[in-house]
């Protein structure tokens, strides 16, 4: 690896040997239903908690990515994975499945991008051969977690983002394999005063802002030299506020794609500003951004993933929200 | 890096550029308080809350850190770490003060050593120059969301342990320096269906002795090869159990120390069991562990973090405690 400012570029080869997608009962009625790997209608996947569920999610995801890159777990050195559950129990009780190293990661909704860019710098460096990144997360563990509970009926306000039920699984090898990782930016943290826990997007755009224009001057390029820069889950409203706030700063961007809009179809399926949770970057990934490097429809893009960093228990104390947004350079194999 | 089975070894240079400790009230009034940087006898560090407290501790750690490296933040490349608080929030609130990137990191009680040794692999693979690792816990944040409110009074059962009130932070670099980080584990999830709360000593007993046998068989060294060999908070019964576990396996340990079983007097300062936190093992790696390596009066030491991983939530729906060990080894500059 080389480091240029906050961006660290691959030397050695970071293919993707596979990845999946797996979504719920929303996820099947939206425009991405058909690439999903697996739809599973039932919310509580014959469980008996909704928490439960979501490690069965993650679990099928995780299967589901290495029988598609046809290896064991055993094959993979480490998991490195996270999701929104208070202390990350999706994740951690869907390792006592897997006889695999577990690196448990944080950063909310922008995990995926942050487990996928460790995972690549791992590999890059030689630590590991072959690993992981899996990111998680569930309508209904969310809303009563960080909102209120679901029975409570609470009415969502116009710039409510709707949690996606689901999971992403990216199987990252030092191996020749397409598409690739050439680069990654992990970000800093953001505080623009934002309070409203009910507008996530505004919260996150800053964060988005900060870390496309910190790959920029690290690499000297522009929103040119891709064919699309996706972000996780600014939704409606934060999707504007980034192309404002990127302007305001002379950096213009017409391929702009945002996971949270992609998922749902927002006016029928009524939700709102656009989806959310760390489960929308990881799913999109793996069931639409990835498939397109792979199939050459896309050459070279830049994914980012934005995480809002508060929890029930700040918000209830007034702090404002921070948010963070990490990024990775993927590229189809004649990008270049 | 080499890999061998599940251990990192580095092959450049990762040395220790520098570490500070800070304790609060009841690690002022135990065995190693002259040994802590600063020490804050308001829990609350003129805070309204303990949450924003923890973060006070945690940037105090960071800026002590950098203050005894003779460097601004602005040479590090990244920040790698992580607390106990629901989505935490400790450590994003502390990364608002430093323009930094940020890698959270999540495994309970053992995310220091995750941390360190994350920082390690980044370093010796050339991703980064410099880098700190930074965990933080609060006895009052933790009490709260992990049992019971404090005004409750609940009484503690004798298998309890004692959440540590402070931060340590250890800043890595690739110069030459000492001590240094000599290679590193990453763990496995073990589940020994122990769901009692108070007992977490016994759920991560068996975490500490799968990823100490798995590197003594990637590395082909046994305890004898070690000054010491540390776990970060077993506890009294936890670390009984540990050396019951290894010797079952054939491995005997005879240099076995134990940090939630050094940080306080367990009589005298009543904390039954001994300490635990995430600043459990951060506090006394940086105030006890690494001042003797770099004394000289400790030449090599395997130092494990072991983390608990259920949040309150998986516990009230009767799930059991899975368990984690991450470990690092650490030499003097004359280990060899």
């Amino acid at each position: 690896m080389k480091t240029s400012g906050d961006t660290i570029i691959m030397t050695n080869t970071v293919g993707v040997l596979s990845y999946a997608a797996v979504g719920g009962k929303k996820e099947a009625e939206g425009p991405l239903a058909k690439n999903f790997d697996v739809l599973i209608t039932d919310s509580r996947y014959d469980e008996k908690t909704w928490e439960r569920a979501e490690s069965s999610f993650s679990k099928q995801c995780l299967h589901t990515a290495l029988h598609k890159a046809h290896i064991g777990a055993d094959k993979l050195n480490a998991v490195v994975g996270g999701d929104l559950q208070n202390q990350c129990t999706a994740t951690s009780y869907t390792m006592c499945d897997f006889s695999v190293p577990l690196l448990g990661v944080y950063s909310a909704c922008a995990t995926m991008t942050q487990a996928l860019a460790l995972c690549a710098c791992m590999v890059d460096g030689g630590a590991w051969q072959c690993a992981a990144a899996v990111a998680s997360s569930h309508f209904c563990t969310a809303e009563r977690q960080f909102r209120t509970p679901l029975v409570y009926g609470g009415k969502r306000t116009p710039t409510a983002q709707w949690t996606v039920t689901g999971a992403g699984a990216v199987i990252l090898t030092d191996r020749q394999s397409a598409p690739y990782v050439r680069s990654v930016t992990f970000g800093k943290v953001c505080n623009f005063n934002i309070s409203d826990i009910n507008n996530m997007g505004a919260a996150m755009a800053p964060a988005a802002a900060s870390t496309i224009m910190q790959h920029f001057k690290d690499t000297g390029t522009s929103a040119d030299d891709f064919d699309a820069i996706y972000t996780g889950d600014l939704g409606h409203l934060g999707s504007d506020l980034l192309l404002k706030l990127l302007l305001k700063e002379g950096v213009v961007v017409n391929n702009h794609r945002d996971c949270g809009l992609i998922i749902y179809d927002r006016d029928y399926q009524k939700v709102h500003c656009g989806a959310s949770g760390a489960a929308c970057s990881a799913t999109v990934l793996c069931c639409d951004v990835l498939p397109k490097l792979a199939s050459g429809q896309l050459k070279r893009v830049l994914f980012l993933s934005t995480g809002a960093l508060m929890s029930q228990t700040t918000f209830l104390q007034g702090q404002n929200i921070p948010a963070i947004a990490h990024l990775a350079e993927l590229c189809a194999h004649d990008a270049f």
